[in-house]
Order: C-alpha cells, then sequence, then structure tokens
C-alpha cells in the first residue's frame, strides 16, 4: 500500500465534464498541484491515493474546463448599449469609431478592460482573445484581475488616438509585447482589423513579423455580405483568397466571424488548419447574417466561439453564445441534430484554446495541463431535474450558476465573488465614463 | 396643502418602465394600494402626496410590470432535457407522448407545476398560459404559487391518461373550471391540442362552449412546416382556414408558434383580432423554423412569447426568450432595426397579457392595474455602465437579476428568494421524478 501522495486541491464533484475525452464522469475527483492538473479519479479512490492541502466537496456541482472568450473587445464594455438596433456600418461610422476618436485613451481602456474581466470571470471564461488599442493597458487589467488572455495587437491603416499609421501601430505593439512577453498568463498575436481596412503592403509586414516571432494572426474576416463584392472591386479577388495569396493563412491563422464564406472559402481554411471564431450573437445582433458552423465543422475546421465587444452583443457571456450556436445552427441546417450540446462545449473550451494554439496548456481537464476549472451550480429548482449534465450546461445553465473559478490552479472566483477586482470600483468608474460619454 | 393618502406600498425606483406609455422614468416612485397600482410619481414628491405603510428604496433597480409567459406546459418541467437534438414529431412520438402515457398523473402534474411556478416566479414571469393534462392539479399548483395563471383546458381526439376521447376531456376540463372559477388570479380557456389532433366535430362543441362560457381557445398552429400539406390532404385546406370556417377564429383566439403562417393566415388573424404565442426558443430547438413576428406586428397582430415547456426549451425564462426574439427577428429581416428592445419589451408584457384578454388588468403600470411588478438589480459590475434600462432588459439582464416580485400587490419573490414554495422540497420531488424517469 502506497503512501496518499500530496497535492494542493482536490475537488470533489457530482459531476465532471472534461472534454477530453467526451463523456460525464459522476462523482469523481479533479487533483490539482502546482497548478496544473494531476488526475481526475472516482471520489472513493481520491480519498485513498491523495493527500490535498485543500479540499472542497461540490456534490451538486458540474466541474469543467475553463470557457474561452476567443474574440472580445475588452475595453468596449464601457459602449455597452450605447447603439443598439442599428446595421454594422452605420453602428461603426455613426456611433462606435466617433466616440472611440473622442474618449480612447489608456486610461479608458485600462477601467473598460477591467470591466470585462470581471464580467468574463464571474461568468466561468477563464481565457480571452482580446483585440483593441492600448493592448499594453488591457494586458495591464487582465493580469490585474487573474485572466489568460491572448492580446492582439491592432493594426490599422488609418489614424486613430492609439497611433497614426502602419507603422507606428506596428511599433506600438511590439512594445507592448515586449513589455509582458514574460507574463506566464499572456500571449500576443498580431490583429490587422480586416481586409477592408488594411492595405497589401502592410499585411506582408505583418507576416513577415509573425513568422519571424511566431505570432499567430486574427482579423475579422467576411463579417459582413459586400466586403467580397468590394475585395473584388479592389483587388479583383475575395478577401480569404487575398490573404492566402499574402501568406497570413496557416495553422495559426484566426478568421473572426467568418459569415459570408463560400465553400472554397471554407475548403482553404480546413486545408491551411486555420480557425474560425463564431459570434452569434453579435452577428444575429448586427443583422449580418449566420455563419455556416454545421458545415465549417464538417469539413474539420476548428470553430471557438466569440462574444465580440460589449457594445454589440451586449454581453461576454460564453455559455449564452454556446445556447445561442446550438439554436441557431439547427435552424439554418434545418436539423434539430445540428451542434448539440457536446458540440457546442467543446467550442465553448477546447475550440477556442485550439484557435489560441494554446491547446496543449488548457481546454481540457486532461492531466498535465493548466488547471483552469470552473464549477456549475446545479443545485436550483430551476436546474432540476438534470438528465445530463452537458446539455444543462448548454440549455439550462445561466452563467449566474457558476460558483468557482480556478485559473492555473488560482481561486479567482469565490462562492461567486471575484476576488481579483473590486466590485465598488468598478462600478464606480463605470458610471464615470457613462457620464462621460453620455 | 393636502394630507398624505395613506397607501399599502411606495416602490422608490432607479428607473420605472411603465410599458404604457413607452418610456423610462427616472427616480420615480410606485404607489400601490388594495393590490392596486395608485399612482407614479417623481420620488421627491411621493414623499409628500403619500403616507405608505411599506416603505422601500431600490435606487439601483428598473421596475417594470411582470413578465407573461403565454405559453407554457408546466408540469412538462419534471422532463427538462430529457431529449434533446431530436425534431418535432420524433420528440414528441419516441420520447415525449411514450413517457407522458406512463407517468403522467395528478400528482406528478401538480410537483412538476410547482417546479415550473417556482422558476417562472424566480425570473420575473407573474403570469402565465398554461396547457396540459389535469389542469386542475396544476391549478393547485399555481394558486399555492401565487402565480397569476391563464389554465388551457386541454382536448384530443385520442386518448391519454388524462381522459378517454372528446367527452371527457370537455367534461375534466369543465368540471377543474368549476372548482376554481372563483379564485381570483386563474382564469380558464380551451386549449385543443393542434389542427391535425382534433376533429371538426370536436372544435365545433369547443367553439359552441367558449361562445357560451365566453373563454378564449388556444392551439398550436403551423408549428411545422408540414401541417399545412396534411390538412390540405385531409380537409382541402390550410388549417387556419379551416379553424376559421368552424367559428374558432376572433378576438380570444391565441395561435401558439405560428410558424408556417402564408400571408393570407397574417391578414386573416389581422382582420379577426387574433393572438399569436411566439416561442423562438423552442421553435430554434425543434428546428420548425422561425415565426414571421415583424410582418406580423406590421400587420397588426398582437404578438406575445411564450417559452414552451421545459422539454422544449430548457428553461422557463421569458426575458431570455425577448432577447433571442430581437436577435433572430434582426437576422430573419435582414434588418438591424427589427424588433427592437422596446417591441420586445412590450411582447414580454402587454402582448401577453392582451394575448390572454388580461389587458384591463395586468400588462403595464398603468394606474388602475393590479400591482404586477417586479424589481430588477442593475447594480453589478456586468450591467454597467446602463445608457438605457430598456436596452438592457433585453440585451444584458439575466433573469437572476430579478430581485422581488409582487403579483396583485402580495410580494411572492424577496431579495431573490421564492416566499411560497420550498425550495428543498421542489428540489427532492424533481430527483424523486428524476429517478422514476431515467
Amino acid at each position: 500500500m502506497q503512501a496518499p501522495i500530496d497535492v494542493d486541491l482536490q475537488l470533489d464533484a457530482g459531476w465532471i465534464v472534461p472534454i477530453e475525452p467526451d463523456g460525464v464522469l459522476v462523482d469523481h475527483s479533479l487533483l490539482v498541484d502546482g497548478g496544473r492538473i494531476v488526475a481526475l479519479a472516482p471520489t472513493a479512490d481520491a480519498g485513498r491515493d491523495y493527500s490535498p492541502r485543500e479540499h472542497l466537496s461540490l456534490p451538486a456541482h458540474v466541474l469543467l474546463p475553463g470557457l474561452v472568450n476567443a474574440h472580445v473587445h475588452g475595453a468596449m464594455s464601457l459602449l455597452r448599449g450605447i447603439a443598439d438596433d442599428v446595421g454594422l456600418q452605420g453602428w461603426l461610422h455613426q456611433h462606435i469609431w466617433p466616440r472611440e476618436a473622442r474618449f480612447v485613451s489608456p486610461e479608458f481602456v485600462y477601467e473598460g478592460a477591467q470591466l470585462a474581466a470581471y464580467e468574463m470571470l464571474r461568468g466561468g471564461i477563464t481565457c480571452c482573445n482580446d483585440m483593441y488599442f492600448f493592448p499594453d493597458a488591457t494586458a495591464r487589467a487582465y493580469v490585474k484581475s487573474g485572466l489568460r488572455a491572448m492580446m492582439g495587437l491592432p493594426i490599422l491603416d488609418f489614424p486613430t488616438p492609439y497611433a497614426a499609421n502602419a507603422d507606428s501601430y506596428l511599433q506600438a505593439g511590439l512594445a507592448a509585447r515586449d513589455a509582458w512577453k514574460h507574463e506566464a498568463g499572456l500571449r500576443f498575436s498580431f490583429a490587422p482589423h480586416a481586409p477592408y481596412t488594411v492595405h497589401d503592403r502592410t499585411w506582408e509586414r505583418v507576416v513577415t513579423y509573425a513568422r519571424e516571432l511566431d505570432l499567430p494572426i486574427q482579423t475579422h474576416l467576411l463579417e459582413s455580405a459586400d466586403e467580397r463584392a468590394e475585395s473584388r472591386t479592389r483587388y479583383g479577388t475575395g478577401p480569404l483568397e487575398r490573404l492566402h495569396a499574402l501568406g497570413v493563412t496557416g495553422p495559426s491563422f484566426i478568421a473572426v466571424h467568418a459569415v459570408h464564406l463560400q465553400p472554397s472559402d471554407i475548403e482553404l481554411l480546413a486545408a491551411q488548419g486555420s480557425h474560425v471564431v463564431h459570434c452569434p450573437a453579435s452577428n444575429l445582433k448586427l443583422a449580418v447574417g449566420v455563419a455556416p458552423v454545421a458545415a465549417l465543422l464538417e469539413a474539420g475546421v476548428n470553430v471557438a466561439l466569440g462574444t465580440d465587444g460589449a457594445a454589440s452583443n451586449n454581453r461576454l457571456d460564453i455559455l449564452a453564445e454556446a445556447r445561442l450556436a446550438s439554436l441557431i445552427a439547427k435552424t439554418v441546417t434545418q436539423d434539430a441534430a445540428a451542434l448539440p450540446a457536446t458540440s457546442a462545449l467543446r467550442m465553448s473550451t477546447l475550440g477556442g484554446a485550439k484557435a489560441l494554439c494554446l491547446d496543449s496548456e488548457v481546454g481540457s481537464l486532461l492531466p498535465g495541463k493548466m488547471a483552469d476549472v470552473i464549477a456549475v451550480d446545479l443545485s436550483a429548482p430551476d436546474q432540476l431535474p438534470c438528465y445530463d449534465a452537458r446539455s444543462h450546461l448548454v440549455n439550462v445553465v445561466s452563467r449566474e450558476q457558476v460558483s468557482d473559478v480556478w485559473i492555473g490552479g488560482t481561486r479567482v472566483v469565490r462562492d461567486r465573488v471575484v476576488t481579483t477586482l473590486d466590485r465598488a470600483e468598478l462600478a464606480s468608474r463605470a458610471r464615470f465614463w457613462q457620464d462621460q460619454l453620455q
């Protein structure tokens, strides 16, 4: 008989949904040490085999990997609900860009990103992929919050308060990366805004830097129907074909939105091993259409879920996106079996991790991965009965049932309270910015 | 200077959304006496003009009329999540009807309906329109919970554990009504299941009774695409034309789902002053399609929102339906301005009350109406900033932010706790039935 193994943490749960492998473990325990998952074991065995320094019993809870929000503009939480019921171009040109030009600053971004981090952590998101001006300020907010993040370094070919031209966007982005590259919870990527806002020459420079530094490239692709026609007029080819010719595509290319794909685009993305981030709420709200998720999955393309910014959603809630993605896919394909709960959950976790090239570290509860874990309370009558915890996570649970969140083994939400950020201060600063923006 | 008027209750709120008239009142108070709304007044004036026996200050909350769930099968909450990712006919024939045939009893219905009532009250629903076997048992559960309800008396032309034939359905329904007709919070209607499950002769009898007793008629109409073709084959006409010829339509006719309407159906519903209950989550989940809500509203048809049963949703959450209705309408019409938050909120409250012929009593915060009121807490950082409380109610708020609920002036949810039902007992009974059904 062996002596019990010392570990930092033992979580006993009514259910564990590890994502890898697919399935539901009943009455199992998750063992964590040094911030990483050591093992999953029946609770009856774990008591014999492990000696935990901290031990938590969650018999009415389901444990699963932290949710990944694969597309967000964190600081835009300060613009939550400022312009509803407007189409994409009017929303950008009349509401968002003018306000950004006037108000966006490192302080705005730092405080907006903290607001976003609070909301994401509270709702079980442990990792996000951000894309916004002043990524240095966002990085500071996310590190403070404990959120794991990939920072997209924004690049545009027109001036904003953040940078004057492609050169200065690139310089500012690389400086932000240099300042934070040793932070364990942060990764970096290049984020040229979209094919239609970035010139060929800038794309080529991005590709050069991305190869040299081994960084992913993400961009808004084919969010609206007119992008293809405009690209054909200006460049003689579709947006994705153009990016492919410029060397942008590949296994670390992330196409955000990807609503108006044609079959050859899906083939190209599949052949390149590229990733799609599906943002159903934002796409529906801006009435741009619905990405062909079922066809992408069928072709073998990895699909992740994103909220987009709170200005076009208006919430940062991956559980809600999972439910919406599942519902809308069934209607678009006229097949009630399309995008079942298991697929939607996988997209919300491992799909996101894969898109961010982080799946060797997070995205499932495989031993050896970082302990990014959330607990969801299924004990309230409105969660009962529960015939399958995976179905409940997509079809029944609200993010408010997320009770606890660990990132790399550190508990950042405890009994529904975010421990890393000051709720009263965040609320006060949100109200300050609201007064400014109104 | 007049003496202050004695009233039962004064609620001071940061915002009030009365629905009638449209708009947002800032820093106003709602005055309630004898279960009815007496007045809305600026809080600064209310303190001078009224002397309340109970006084509550909710500066970070929005008050609005209680939500109306215009289509639910309450007892089916015990089947929550028992069969996902299946089309309508397979779902009915292979999963739901066989289990109902085996398990449905007055006890099942009484306990399932309490579970539904708990969930609805907790989420701000103050009134529902139910349709299920053993309506007497559902009535007992809803009266216990304090929920206002219209009971649909179910009628089918095939036998179930509840009744053997049309005669016995009618008799059992009328007996349930006789037993409960003096209960102030209950109304009754006839609920023939669908055109395709009820014969002409039965419809004719329903029409006769409905006229005699002045009761509304509700039915599932054109939920799936094949109903029209089947009706043409069997009856030589479409389902709605058939019901119209049988005398079913009119201002107290409620068409539930109404997904596959043709333009002439919309004209007929408008001309008759009939009502449609839109159930977006259920329709998407069963992949039957999307009701033409924008066209219905354009034609002047009153549209309400319903959750359907928890077996096809899988939650009874009208705020979620409002958000989904708004999002999906924008995409179906390719118009981001379609079904704005104000319309979705109106459908969630006054639209529901109108459909149930209860709009003289509830559905808005007009003085004289019953005090069916809910308070929603907008103080958490994930609700901030708030530029328009109406947008937040549809696009940001989860039902978990509902903090308090009054029905006819009686507080049935207090600080997020349902006061009329025993949470632990409900959970225990839900688990009992889960073990039986599994």
